[in-house]
């Protein structure tokens, strides 16, 4: 997938339906509640209606969490509390049930794929359509060489692309995007910052709870990836070359994706906040498709939501990745979808209305 | 129910188990992921371990809203937005299935109970258990007199007490306490400024979405109330009988009959916290079994659970009751309950700690 590729995604970008919001927010108003009572609920109600096209917006028939897996060369620097071999060894956790992701997954109904783009690990004896999609093993180290090159880039961009589609053929209607990868947090630090200006030091967070010695590596490996890449091609594919990975570039892909086939994606952390902002420089209309399931500790997280626009469901202090604060805010989604449905009106309960 | 008899319940109150809680603890530090990255999920399965007195503790059976559904005199001073025989309409919305509360439960997976305790209107075609807590036709104004007497009181709050008592026999093991009743913040308002000594401006609200006039009328009311109990016996029971209702009576004693029975209750809105703010006046212990599922846009509600030093899991910007925000609530404390049941741990995974 080419930078034509990406443009022709792009431009099949739609936009909200403004006439099915418009009637939904009407069927809203002669639900058996005072108006506006519902609070967040009613805009999420609103904006299920404005993707869908249809009012009331239909509930979830099949919902979908796919975790983009990937070590980092910038662990090499001492960035994480946990050695890299633990990205492997939770892709296996993840991929036999036992991590938290797939703990609350099965609470909330939701089905959970994993894939690996760029573990550092033996996973040959994993099933297929976790390897299938491997670009390499590790991105590049980001404060002294490009995480991937041109052609990684394209194909991690075009695999997560084709992933949303065979998510939405397959008939999903909401989608998750989770992370794995020790390291990611810090090459998440620096996509947001070369987008949104911050400074490292106030957008680098403790990731895995990392003590000040780490942090202080942290940050000096975001500064030196953000001074190396500061003079070479930083369009949005060439962000996810110099400062990505395969994990965050197919992330990317997948949320561009979901948005050119109208389907709703519910970020989770820093990782996704950071694929988010660098698909906003692809295409601004993606962002009207996904939401902000939560607002983890990161501050970079923080500082990608405030570029985005978009105004976090829960804050529960979490900082785990894999999905989790996303599949947390899922049951909020079916509430809002399940409300605007099967409420009474004023008129079917015989109840009175404001005078 | 006596003074005598709320004393001998009060007393029965115990504390959370703090060894459960030490062995939740280090359990969590064993599951796959960083210490603390659940954030408060990890303190919510603490809690559950600490009331059910084992670890880790066991997921819910079977969760239970009950909703206390009573008209409130003051309601004839202009207080609200909608008038009083909505309550009596939305009693039977609730017991038809199609109210905010319904569809919500039935996403969540709870049951729910509709309980007449002081509407006034005409519900004697319901089933019997909707109505055999009925105290009495619509409470007092508690501008110009108590809401109840004496024997109202002990009556309303023997009911919720026995509720609690049937629901926990039958199983429950989680409880959710609701409200339905036009003017029932302004009474939860007042009963929060007697304890809080919180002025009326600051913590009147908007309730149903109130105009200005209207507000002003509410805070008056409020204020009025404050003034003519000012010199009246206010322990516990007598902020009930001055400035609460026959629901919010009953609705005390069901959290109280709950903490007795250790069985964790999650608060709604301004009404069940103002409830639980008088609650702490009889059992401060009984604060432990207490869970905030949201922060609502009431001022009250903020100041009530400043009070009891509850923390809201959810701000979604609600304002309708019912039990609608401890509803939406349910799948964190689910989540809560499954992670420290059945994530893997570094053990069983094969995964490594931090060095």
């Amino acid at each position: 997938m080419g930078p034509d590729d990406v443009s022709r995604l792009a431009a099949a970008v739609g936009a909200l339906d403004e006439d099915a919001m418009a009637t939904a927010y009407l069927r809203q108003g002669r639900l058996t509640k005072p108006t506006g009572a519902l609070g967040k609920l009613e805009g999420l109600s609103l904006w299920l209606a404005g993707i869908q096209r249809t009012s009331p917006p239909r509930p979830f028939a099949r919902k979908r969490l796919v975790v983009f897996a990937g070590d980092h060369g910038v662990t090499a620097r001492g960035v994480s509390a946990y050695p890299a071999e633990v990205t492997a060894q939770m892709v296996r956790n993840l991929v036999a049930g036992g991590a938290a992701a797939n703990v609350i997954a099965r609470r909330v109904g939701v089905g959970v794929r994993v894939l690996d783009l760029s573990v550092d690990g033996d996973l040959a004896d994993l099933p297929d359509d976790v390897r299938r999609h491997h670009v390499r093993r590790g991105s590049g180290a980001i404060d002294r060489e490009p995480a991937l090159t041109d052609d990684e880039v394209r194909r991690a961009f075009a695999a997560g692309a084709a992933v949303a589609d065979e998510e939405v053929d397959a008939g999903a209607d909401l989608l998750i995007a989770g992370d794995m990868g020790i390291g990611n947090s810090t090459v998440a630090a620096a996509l947001v910052c070369a987008v949104t200006g911050s400074e490292p030091v106030d957008t680098v967070g403790r990731g895995t709870g990392i003590d000040d010695v780490t942090w202080s590596r942290k940050v000096a490996a975001v500064r030196d990836a953000l001074r190396r890449s500061r003079h070479r091609q930083l369009d949005p594919l060439g962000l996810l070359r110099e400062l990505g990975g395969a994990d965050v570039a197919a992330m990317s892909g997948y949320l561009l994706g979901a948005a050119a086939r109208r389907t709703p994606v519910v970020l989770d952390g820093v990782v996704s906040g950071a694929a988010a902002v660098v698909v906003s420089k692809i295409s601004p209309a993606a962002v009207a498709f996904l939401a902000a399931g939560h607002r983890s500790t990161e501050p970079a997280h923080g500082a990608a939501l405030t570029y985005l626009g978009l105004e976090p469901l829960l804050t529960l202090d979490l900082r785990l990745g894999e999905g989790t604060g996303a599949l947390l805010a899922v049951p909020l989604l079916d509430a809002a979808a399940d409300l605007i449905n099967d409420m009474a009106t004023f008129d079917d309960a015989g109840v009175s209305d404001r005078g």
